[in-house]
Formats: structure tokens, C-alpha cells, sequence
């Protein structure tokens, strides 16, 4: 056959199987509403781990997993010299996450290698399906944490004492989830790879608006994270005068209304996000002595995200009236733009399949973000339902999630010849 | 020796002794910034009323508790007859509450019956120091609960079945700490009451500012409390637009800016505070679902707070945009006025022990607002250093403390003869 006419990996997708195989991981920390809440390397991101190596084990891919936790299932190549091709996402999840966000990326890497095996073709490189950790950064802050130690972007040990909300570090949740790993092979950190290809749910209402079925994603918008910290003062309800206190709920409330309205533009394309705003003591007749907020800020275009986000630190501190204000800067990630060559061999399995597409830049941050430092990478997305995520009714029908697993096993079969 | 000339029993008032278990108290709970966490019903409240106990026993004070938890301390008068006065105040305290608040006048009241023993005068009736069961209202909301069912404003039933953020009813609580009394004899909660006396810190800077030891309390301001929920969506911090938000915390945000603005006054007489705050799922990366918010107002006049509390709903409806906003009063209580009798007595011992005093307006609510409906009340406040309370710097000085309790000694030994 030639290769024009042979039979393509994409033909072995399964779209029962892998909707099965998503079901089955979202029983594993599945909330009351339908959504899942599987923080990382918590007993549900083990027990997922353990799902997903005992799937690969059927299909003889062998397990390991790296200092940092990110776990690998290696389809060996033929040539052992060749860098392998790396596909997946992540399997942890937001608080009240949905059942797509992460785990899709890392089983549609899966029914991808499934489906090259079963198209008989032994590739010239390995494929590795990674599941990388701790993408979400809601247990252990910031996210991304497994991907950024594999780019060389953070210090292992720096990441390994992150702790979370009950003070246990990665180091010792990690040590947690290997106990239930015995059998997994340790991996280096410095291995290289070949290229990065993450399949994702948009997590934004484009596609299905448009009634297309891949997006060929251009690259990631940038993103800007800050805590700010408000001290007051504590005082009593009832007693203490206006003119006394010093009231650090009223002047968080401030920093956050001017702040909505500095970064406030017409084209609505900046993304400004204060999803944390906790309150000491948090007693109904006690003025609050202290808030600490985030502010998530993105901009898909550098400069301009450059120039709002040095607006916060000013704006804070103009509305900090009597109260005291420490504005800090956790993370700043400027837009990038994927390799053309990574972008085309996408766009071309889409086509051959005949699925409508389009070129789109994805304004979530995903762990293809620090792949594309070390290795050519691309992603691709399937349609959200409304462009819900994050949330519990985040939802994506099975024709479309086997749509991107035959664009992905297209684009993997080709990466790894 | 006439009732002019002979020794009162504020004479036998030791300032030492009574910072020394006010000192003991504060250990109890004790935060490390030097404040009291002594929530009601809990470990610490069992072991501070244990000690209370054995204070009460070495003056043969014999003790008994009621349903709702309420723990006295009896001072048998000769007159088996005649109904008890009571006195004293609550233990439990604010998450960050300081080391005075509630406790001095249980400790105030312990005092000036040691006071009246020392004098060697036995009193017609009996003298009860009383220890009320979660004023405070921060584990199980609202507060004010055990003067509230022994006044028979509240249903027993109904505040035994309140529970606790973990999902601890006050029922299972109280158990425990029953179990930790367990000698202590059971108390109808129908006993009659001649007259009530409750001595507390300002909890205001008047007196400190003036400097006055003394402030005979003319009544309590009224308060009116809601819970306010607003419901949005969550959705991806990078993805959703502005446009298709539903962002809770915003909108909550123009909520509390609107009311701010809406009930200040250029008198500064309207206390408005939003203590509590809580925002879901709480994640920095993801819009905000839903936030609860509570409210605390507070005015003299009760007809002001009225017309004032009456703003809350419309003005939240007003501002909840594209969210949901559900709000609930949880309590409305006018302000009250103290009767007469029971002021002039207090204003009298304080004329005769020559301490300088006034008539003052509690802006706080006490026990006393329930005590007042069953039997005439009064109060008396000692100075509250720069006015700080409901917080670790809450300070009074020993002398004041002293003073305060040698007034409450010749009042009750008054009332009860």
C-alpha cells in the first residue's frame, strides 16, 4: 500500500471505547452534580493513575513515572535511538471540575496508540502517553507544576515543597501516590522528546457556535497571576464607628470594582477573574481584619497584557484607604505561538478526514505550554457545549471526542514514521 | 450599723484576684497573639466552665444548668421564697476574640458574690451567677441563644437542631460538654428571675476617650442581620468571555458597594458590616459560582433601622445583574430602653464609690436585650482601651475591671436584700 492509500490509524478509533473509558474515570471522584473533583495526587488522581496504567498494560505500553509524578505508557518504537513523541493532558481536575478538561487529552492519547497498534504499522519512534501532573494548581498552587519541572521551567525541589491548604507538600503526597504505584518504573527527568501534540476540549463555545469539530490551535494566551493581601483591622459590628475602622473587606471590595473597570474593554477580549476572596475572621458581627484575593488576568496579546497587568499593584494600593495593601505577582506568562510545522500536520489529518476546521488560539493555559520550550508541539481542540468548563456540566458529545482522537492518531502515526 | 455607715460589700472586691482569673480564662482558648478562640459548646467552653465550677465551689456556690446549657452558680439567700437575681454574662468568644468580652462579667459577677459573702451579710435572695450559652453566635448562628430560650424567645427544640459548619447540632454539643459536668444538678428552664445585672467591657472608646470609669448603660441599640446568596455560573478564568459570565463574586461586589454607599451617613451613627464572605469554588482560575454574604445593622433609632434594614433587599435585586439573588433576614430586634429603676441603682453605687460615670447607649447587643423581657435589667460597662473588641487587643486595665465589679457587688447585694 502506499501511503496515500493505506489505512490510517485514525480508522481503529473507538468511540465506544473511549467513551467507556471517560465514564469509568469519572466515577473516580465523581461529585453529586455530575462533575468530578480528582485534585492531584490526592487517593482519586492514584486511583486514576492506576486505571490508566492497568488500560495501557492490555495494550503491553510500559509504565513509568518521572521525580516530579508525571506518569508515562511507552509504545516502544522500532528505533530505540529515536526521541519519542510525547501526547496527553492531565488527569486532576478543578474543585467542582467537569468529566473532559484533562483526563480527554490523556485518553485520547491513549485510543490514539491503541488504534496505531491495532493499524498493524510498528512506528519508527516511540509514543509515550503522559499524564502530567498537577495541572490545575487548585490542591498545590501554582498548576502546571509536573510539565513546568519536565521543561526545565521550576526547580524540583522548589515544586517538591509546595504545600497545600493542610501544610502536606508534593514531596509527601507524592510519596503517597507511588506507594500505590509500586511496580512503575522510575523515568529521568532529562529524557528527550520529539515533539508534544495535547488534545483538549476548547473550554470556550467557538467550535460548536460555528458547528466545526477540530480547532488547530495557534498558540496560548498569555496570563498574568497576582495574590493581593488587605490588612484592617478587626473591630466589633456594633460598636466601632465608620471613622474607626478599618474595614479590609470594604477596601478589597474597592481594588476589585476599580480594577473591573480599569481593565474593562469594549472588544471584551481581556479576561480579568477574582475566584478567591477570603475574609479573616469570617464572623457576621466582626468587621473583617484581612482579605486575601487572586486576580487572574489574561490577554491574548503580550503587550497589552504587559501594560494592564502593571495597572493592578497602582490600582490596589489607590483603594487601599485606611487599610494596608501587598499586591504579589505569582505568575507571568506572556502569548506564544505553536511551530507552523506542528499547526499544518494537524490542519492536514483534519482535513483528510473530511472534519470541518479552523485555526484557533486557545485562551486557557495548558501544559502544551511549557512542552513547547523543549519540542515542537501543537494542540488540538474538540467543541465544549456552551463553552462551559471548570465547572460540573462541562460537556462534549462522543462523535466529537472520537473526531480529535482520529486527528490525533493521524498526527501521532505521522510524527513517530 | 446603719445602711449609711456600714461596710458595702464593693469594699471586699480584690482587683488581684479578679485579673488573676480573668487570666486563668484567657488561657483557655488562648490564641497566640494573645487573644481567647473559646467557641461555645466547645473543649475550651467545657473546660472554662469546669473552672467556674470549682471557683464557685471553694465560696460554697452551688451549681446547676438548664437545657439550653445555661450554667449558674447559686449564692443561697435566707428567703427560699424570694425569686434569685441574676447576674453575669457568657465565656464563649470570637474566632479572634479577645480575653474580656463576655467573660468579665461572669468573672465580674463571681466576684461581687465572693464580695457579698466576704462582707459577712446574708441576702434575702439568692444571688445566681450566671454563664449564657453562645452569645457570640460564630459556631452555631445566630447568637445570643441560651438567654434567648430561657427568656422563651426562642424554641428549645428549634436551637437545639441548629448545627454547627461541620454539621454538629447544638443538641450533640452540649452533650459532650454535660459530659464533662457531670456532678452539675439539672435546672428547670422556667425559673422565675427578680432582676438581672450584666457587666461587660464597652467595647467603644467613650469612656476611655472621656475618662470615665463607669457607664450606666441606658439600653441597647437594635439590630437587624441577613444572609444574603447570590448564584452564577462557574466558568474558566481564560476562555469565558465577559459577555457570557455569570460571575458571582462581581456581582456580590456591586452588592455590598451599593449598600455602603446607600446607608452611610454623613453622622456616622449607621454601623453596616458585611463580616462573613465566601465565595465558590473558590480557585483563581475559576468565575465564581456563588457567593454567601452576611450583613450586620445596627442603629439607635429604631425606627431609622428600620426604613434603613427595609433598603437591603431591593438594593441587592438592584445590583445582581446576570446572577440570582436570594435574601434572608435572619433576626430583627428594635432597639430598648433599660428601666429606670435598675439605672438609678447602678448610677447611685457608682455616685457613692465616687467613680466617675454617665449614661451610655450599648451599640453591642447582650444577653441583657433578653434578660430585659423577663425581669428588669440593667447593665454596667468598664472602659474598652482605644474601643477594640471582637479582637485579640482587646484591653481594660485591672483597676477598671476592679471598679466595675465593686459597683455590680453593691448593686446586687441591693437588689437581693
Amino acid at each position: 500500500m502506499s501511503a496515500d492509500t493505506k489505512t490510517r490509524a485514525s480508522a481503529f478509533v473507538d468511540e465506544k471505547r473511549l467513551a467507556e473509558r471517560l465514564a469509568a474515570m469519572a466515577r473516580i471522584g465523581a461529585t453529586e452534580k455530575g462533575g468530578v473533583n480528582r485534585q492531584a495526587l490526592s487517593k482519586e488522581d492514584a486511583a486514576a493513575q492506576q486505571l490508566l496504567i492497568r488500560w495501557g498494560e492490555t495494550l503491553g505500553l510500559k509504565p513509568s513515572i518521572d521525580a516530579i509524578g508525571n506518569l508515562f505508557l511507552r509504545l516502544e518504537g522500532a528505533d530505540p535511538n529515536a526521541a519519542p513523541v510525547l501526547s496527553g493532558s492531565h488527569l486532576d481536575t478543578q474543585p467542582t471540575g467537569g468529566k473532559f478538561d484533562g483526563v480527554y487529552g490523556v485518553l485520547a492519547a491513549l485510543e490514539a496508540v491503541q488504534a496505531i497498534v491495532a493499524s498493524g504499522v510498528r512506528p519508527r519512534a516511540s509514543i509515550d502517553v503522559v499524564a502530567w501532573m498537577n495541572e490545575e494548581g487548585s490542591r498545590f498552587a501554582p498548576g502546571m507544576m509536573g510539565s513546568a519541572v519536565f521543561a526545565g521551567e521550576r526547580r524540583l525541589d522548589t515544586v517538591l515543597a509546595v504545600t497545600d491548604e493542610s501544610g502536606v507538600s508534593v514531596a509527601d503526597a507524592l510519596m503517597q501516590v507511588r506507594s500505590c504505584l509500586r511496580d512503575v518504573a522510575a523515568r529521568a527527568l532529562d529524557e528527550r522528546a520529539a515533539a508534544y501534540v495535547e488534545a483538549h476540549i476548547e473550554q470556550g463555545p467557538h467550535l460548536e457556535r460555528e458547528g466545526l469539530t477540530i480547532g488547530v490551535v495557534t498558540g496560548i494566551q498569555g496570563k498574568r497571576t497576582f495574590k493581593v493581601r488587605v490588612d484592617g483591622e478587626a473591630a466589633h459590628a456594633g460598636t466601632s464607628t465608620r471613622a474607626e475602622r478599618k474595614d479590609a473587606l470594604l477596601a478589597a471590595i474597592a481594588m476589585v470594582q476599580a480594577l473591573a473597570e480599569a481593565l474593562h474593554d469594549a472588544q471584551d477580549i481581556v479576561k480579568f477573574t477574582v475566584g478567591r476572596f477570603d475574609v479573616k475572621p469570617s464572623a457576621p458581627s466582626v468587621v473583617p481584619s484581612a482579605v486575601d484575593f487572586s486576580i487572574d488576568l489574561r490577554h491574548p496579546d503580550s503587550q497589552a497584557l504587559r501594560a494592564l497587568g502593571d495597572k493592578v499593584q497602582p490600582i490596589c494600593e489607590a483603594h487601599a484607604g485606611v487599610c494596608a495593601v501587598r499586591v504579589t505577582e505569582l505568575s507571568s506568562a506572556m502569548s506564544l505561538e505553536f511551530p507552523a510545522l506542528m499547526r499544518s500536520v494537524i490542519r492536514d489529518a483534519a482535513a483528510r478526514l473530511n472534519l470541518a476546521h479552523r485555526e484557533i488560539l486557545s485562551t486557557a493555559g495548558h501544559d502544551a505550554r511549557y512542552l513547547h520550550a523543549v519540542c515542537p508541539s501543537g494542540m488540538i481542540f474538540v467543541p465544549s457545549h456552551r463553552g462551559l468548563t471548570h465547572c460540573e456540566a462541562e460537556f462534549t458529545t462522543s462523535a466529537d471526542l472520537a473526531n480529535g482522537a482520529k486527528v490525533l492518531a493521524d498526527v501521532l502515526e505521522e510524527l513517530a514514521s
